[in-house]
């Protein structure tokens, strides 16, 4: 079969139901579903969210890879990955989502959430001291399209803002930080530390009992927040567990974890300065996502190159 | 003694000590603490949080009168007092703690913080349903200075606005209603419920329940939300406990009660879908407040008007 009449699309997902994203991928696309490495000349583009390592190196006209969520790591880690182009989500959709969970995850530290929930359930009526917003910097590690919607929507509410990325980026508003000789000034100068990060072999587990120790103590909240809305493996969740124990992190909000769902034995379920969402943060929804990768497909199917291709020396 | 002569400052509040305004507003004028309605022609200004009710009508040189506090209902609810110019706070500071609230409040009812917290509590790893902010209509009643910055937030982060007032109000990027016919429309088209109003003869008891039985309740929350920053006499503590039992609210978040502090017999403390805080959702801060209330106090000597003079018959 010629290169130029493949144009079906494998989607190949593990841990949720494919059922929505088929339906909607086969209105623009005849879609398959097998994902076991056999050969399939037919397949023109592969959609996937942890897919079987080996499942696209027997794809011979495949041109182009599409990931379901923000993030492409799960698509990286095979060692088995064809050399065309993998596409990222960028969705003002699930954009969205990310901001008003950072938000709602920095207000609820800064308001003191957890202390008044706690105040409640004893009925106890007393008024602590609060600092304004502009009195606290949340830090963002990760500038990307996730972590500089962030800061601008903290911005807006009055919060300082300090960034920290691999490579240098400028960012209205923001103090920017970068590379390696950028993190611990970042950390200093940080009371909430916000999380966007891509998850690399260079990002692997950023987020220890050291970096946390560099987090600015001597401020207004009572100590140093931690909220990780990236990836699980960003993180040592017994380093966290360590930090919160002996009030290096005042606080955490996690929404990922080193492994998902967090086993029950986790110590982590119920430490009372931490709260936990499912990996709910920003979920990928087909009804926001397939028809900008349809029109991707078309892109490439037209040889040209969508917007948002990984960088795959950066991995991300 | 002449008008002019007079000069020094009455201080008279309850429920917290006045200590640090004491402080600060000596820096600027003489300060008299007795506040029991006897004689004093030497006072020509009075600052003031819940004064004894009579105990400004015996100052024959007094000019005007400074409430601690964004409303000013403690002080017209005095039948003794005197004519004139009744000066009310409006504070950046103030302002940005009172964003702060409201959106925080609004975003852990829309990212169903209860829901999550009590999952965690239980060890249960499950992602829910979740809107946009786009998907969800907050609507303001009360379109003030406060009102007027929260609706401002809430759109920054993509949230539907609406907004009551009592005479008509043109605000940006708000669809707003006015005066008794708009009331029943505004809360047709209204999820979450914040109440930023002045508490005058009109608006007391306001949020009852068939207030509450008009909220839009076929929306994307599984639910109507209330959540009160103004004043406990606007709304009634009975009607919104039965508003949540019979799930004619999903939730609440109350910073203010009919009765201050909220008696320990109170059932509204351990309602599980009811987050409380202690009226701390703007303090008047007299580091912020106590230069712009001795710059009015010039303003009247010099035979100014400051702004934010009350308007006597409107009662805020």
């Amino acid at each position: 079969m010629a290169d130029s009449d493949a144009s079906r699309v494998l989607l190949s997902v593990s841990g949720f139901s494919p059922r929505r994203w088929h339906e909607l991928l086969s209105a623009g696309r005849e879609v398959v579903m097998d994902a076991d490495g056999s050969a399939d000349p037919s397949v023109a583009y592969a959609v996937v969210w942890k897919h079987p390592h080996g499942a696209l190196r027997n794809l011979p006209n495949l041109r182009g890879i599409f990931s379901i969520g923000a993030g492409v790591d799960h698509i990286m880690a095979d060692p088995d990955l064809p050399d065309v182009p993998v596409v990222r989500v960028v969705d003002p959709n699930l954009t969205q989502h990310m901001v008003e969970y950072v938000v709602w995850r920095v207000l609820d530290h800064h308001r003191q959430g957890a202390l008044y929930r706690a105040q409640q359930g004893r009925k106890v009526w007393h008024e602590v001291g609060q600092r304004t917003a502009g009195d606290v910097s949340v830090g963002i590690m990760g500038l990307g399209q996730l972590g500089r919607a962030a800061a601008e929507a903290l911005n807006g509410l009055g919060f300082t803002v300090n960034g920290w990325s691999r490579t240098p980026r400028e960012v209205a508003n923001v103090h920017t930080y970068s590379g390696e000789s950028g993190l611990v000034p970042f950390l200093n100068a940080t009371d909430i530390l916000t999380v966007l990060l891509p998850l690399t072999p260079t990002t692997q587990g950023i987020i220890d009992y050291a970096l946390l120790k560099e987090l600015r103590r001597r401020n207004a909240l009572g100590g140093a927040v931690l909220i990780n809305a990236g990836r699980g493996q960003l993180q040592r969740d017994a380093d966290i567990l360590r930090a919160l124990d002996d009030n290096t992190l005042k606080e955490a909000s996690l929404d990922v974890f080193e492994q998902e769902p967090l086993p029950a034995d986790s110590p982590l379920w119920l430490h009372p300065r931490l709260i936990i969402t499912p990996h709910a943060a920003a979920t990928s929804d087909p009804n926001h996502l397939v028809g900008p990768m349809l029109e991707g497909m078309e892109q490439l199917d037209r040889g040209e190159m969508p917007e948002n291709v990984v960088d795959r020396s950066a991995g991300y």
